[in-house]
């Protein structure tokens, strides 16, 4: 199965290409938007198409032409301005669902935030709330489409290393989690089709991350 | 028939309850978010409702469960931080959709951007795309929704008196309207049944508005 990962070059995407590429089932196309992205990926035998999520749906959905999954890693990043919130977090994230459709690529597997209901919306900090709406939206767009998609919350990200032991579930308290894991949580709903048409939070915790996604 | 106007102290609201006052067939209950916003409103003998955009969906639906119409003209304006054109724009707009429905009103028009079609996102400028970005998913939960919307799509808003001579349609060059204009189709619109499901771009031209809005 061949995933393109979108936002290739951010924290995520690079362990996430890396692990799908260590993967024996899976192998990775990585978007991203500047040339000079490419040895990262090159050297790891990955396949790379140079596309910027701010181009149209036609520019994705010719990158998506040959693969079988797409994988939305892409963010605006905390220091960028709230425009870029809207323009990558959110249109970026529509454009990419709609380019996966144009493609005929079903499988869909969305990098959300902790929380993206409602109320966590009205809940957030001011500086913060930008960001969790452009989300929320994103996950709708997601929910309304007819992919197979799965969406994964992960909770505040960390350099740490990965442990490989996450919690997994929905209402779950508020914690840390490293992003290596949530890049090994994204190749494990890969592999695992019975992650379609779930989400869930992730943490870090005590169950194997195989197994913690398998039980959802 | 009673109308909730959101963004009332705006430059279209405040002509928008002008005229509806005027109307025999309409009265308009202001919703505002400061107390010092009372006066003008309640010269004119309209209702006024105390609900901040930024409040939840509960607080919108308690101003609108007396209504029998909404009419959304909140924007964050140009000189706001791109927070707020996600947090006014799109989620305030999409707050008050939701408020709607919870109030069971059936009627909302909808005060949108000349063009905030897919295309339109990719051709704005940088600064721009995000305002056209968040009208586009505000437009596209309305369309979504099974309320009896109109969405209105002014040209670039003048402070010149209006003429009430429109010209409307869909595909129209853009050109210049006043907000006085904008305002009293907002009011055709209320009295005429017929624009239910309807959008429609208008600029300043040579037909009566209400013999335009009535042709569409």
């Amino acid at each position: 199965m061949k995933a393109l990962v979108v936002g290739a070059n951010g924290q995520i995407g690079k362990h996430l290409v890396t692990y799908i590429q260590e993967s024996e089932k899976l192998e990775a196309k990585a978007m991203v938007r500047k040339k000079e992205q490419f040895p990262f990926f090159e050297e790891k035998n990955a396949e790379v198409a140079l596309v910027d999520l701010e181009e149209d749906i036609d520019s994705i959905a010719k990158a998506a032409k040959d693969v079988d999954a797409v994988v939305f890693t892409a963010g605006s990043g905390p220091h960028t301005g709230k425009d870029k919130t809207i323009m990558i977090d959110l249109d970026g994230a529509v454009k990419t669902i709609e380019a996966a459709k144009k493609a005929g690529v079903k499988r869909f597997v969305m990098i959300s935030s902790f929380d993206t209901r409602r109320q966590a919306i009205q809940d957030a900090p001011e500086s913060f709330a930008p960001y969790v709406a452009a989300k929320h939206y994103a996950d709708e767009w997601l929910r309304a489409s007819d992919l197979d998609y799965t969406i994964v919350h992960p909770g505040l990200l960390t350099n740490d290393e990965g442990t490989g032991q996450i919690t997994a579930g929905m209402d779950l308290d508020a914690s840390e989690i490293s992003r290596e894991d949530v890049a090994k949580v994204l190749v494990a709903c890969l592999e695992n089709d019975k992650t379609i048409g779930k989400e869930f939070q992730i943490v870090n915790g005590n169950t194997a991350i195989e197994e913690a996604v398998g039980d959802l």
